[in-house]
């Protein structure tokens, strides 16, 4: 079987899942903790290489302050759980922020923990235009150059995008890194998370055809 | 029902209908020349305002010169029937590269034909590192800013994306454009277009939460 080096995670549908509970929205972030932390151990398990997490961006700011303050705590919770297992951890957007959280501050650097070997990349804060604010004047059409010129340019091209929640968009998530993802999309919200779901998404990918353009 | 602005096209499926048909890969894309028409006049009459095609990309150009050959020459006939319409009609890629066809040098400034009115962009020899090159060094994270230094400047956001031909990836479309975009996915070839599934696309659009981030 074929497995992706990299896969991205969309963990939507937390505030739909959460009314449908008969909650308020943002009850429904810290019902996503545990998923993360299933999903991390299932692609070590099967040899993923590099797992990046959707954690907020600048545009969920915008949202009601109780909200925001719901899944920003949720953030630092995932990450500070992360940092208990064997991960190569970046925490990466904008630090330079208030919204970004002082807690998370000490991951803006990659760190190895634990016996490190996964790469695992959390977004926070993060803006695509953030990201691509920094692309320099050479005015190169070089990929390599135009990705090290990134502010995510220590994160690789996501083989597979994985999003719970039933959306079938990006939203913003690393534009050039999942310039040829495959994506694949769960209906159930990400609280309601299961292995299943890994499993079905990764048989999936192995049928696909990878061209790049070729 | 919430029809969306801009509607971009990914094509695929040319050489798989091919084969399937028992012709050689080079074959296929001259069946796509028709339903590209037709769609044109149904997004017309839909009230879409802007039309994105997604002709050839700088990576398909690796391809056997037979194959590059036949798509580039179907990209010239699409370009050339488009502009026999009322339209307001930019062709957009690398038009410095020997892969452009110089046939389609004098659409590369958005110009009117007939009563123009709905834009259509027609990518050509476009590459996403091409139209990311050329961002400046304002070390800008301002969105606005950043669009404007684009490339593809004088497109605008991507509502809805729909591919033809069953795989669910970007492959370079627009990166900046389709930040938000809503992808449909149909699993017929593009030669085998019918309006149903254009009609489809727009039923399902129109149940789609535009949330925009918020």
């Amino acid at each position: 079987m074929r497995v992706p080096n990299h896969i991205g995670i969309i963990p939507d549908g937390n505030r739909r899942w959460a009314v449908d509970k008969g909650l308020s929205k943002e009850n429904g972030y810290s019902s996503g903790l545990n998923p993360g932390l299933i999903l991390y151990h299932l692609c070590k398990k099967s040899g993923v290489k590099e797992l990046t997490y959707y954690g907020f961006t600048t545009d969920n700011t915008k949202r009601p302050a109780n909200q925001r303050i719901a899944f920003t705590k949720a953030c630092i919770d995932a990450v500070e759980m992360l940092s208990k297992e064997d991960a190569e951890l970046l925490v990466l957007g904008n630090y330079q922020s208030p919204m970004f959280p002082k807690e998370l501050l000490p991951y803006t650097k990659r760190k190895t923990f634990g016996k490190g070997g996964i790469k695992i990349n959390f977004l926070v804060n993060y803006g695509w235009e953030w990201d691509l604010g920094s692309l320099t004047s050479n005015n190169s059409s070089n990929r390599k150059i135009i990705s090290n010129c990134l502010k995510s340019y220590d994160i690789s091209r996501v083989d597979l995008i994985i999003r719970w929640g039933g959306r079938r968009r990006l939203s913003g998530f690393l534009p050039v890194q999942s310039i040829y993802s495959d994506f694949y999309i769960i209906d159930d919200y990400w609280p309601d998370f299961n292995e299943d779901h890994y499993y079905k998404a990764l048989e999936w990918y192995n049928t696909q055809d990878i061209t790049l353009g070729g």
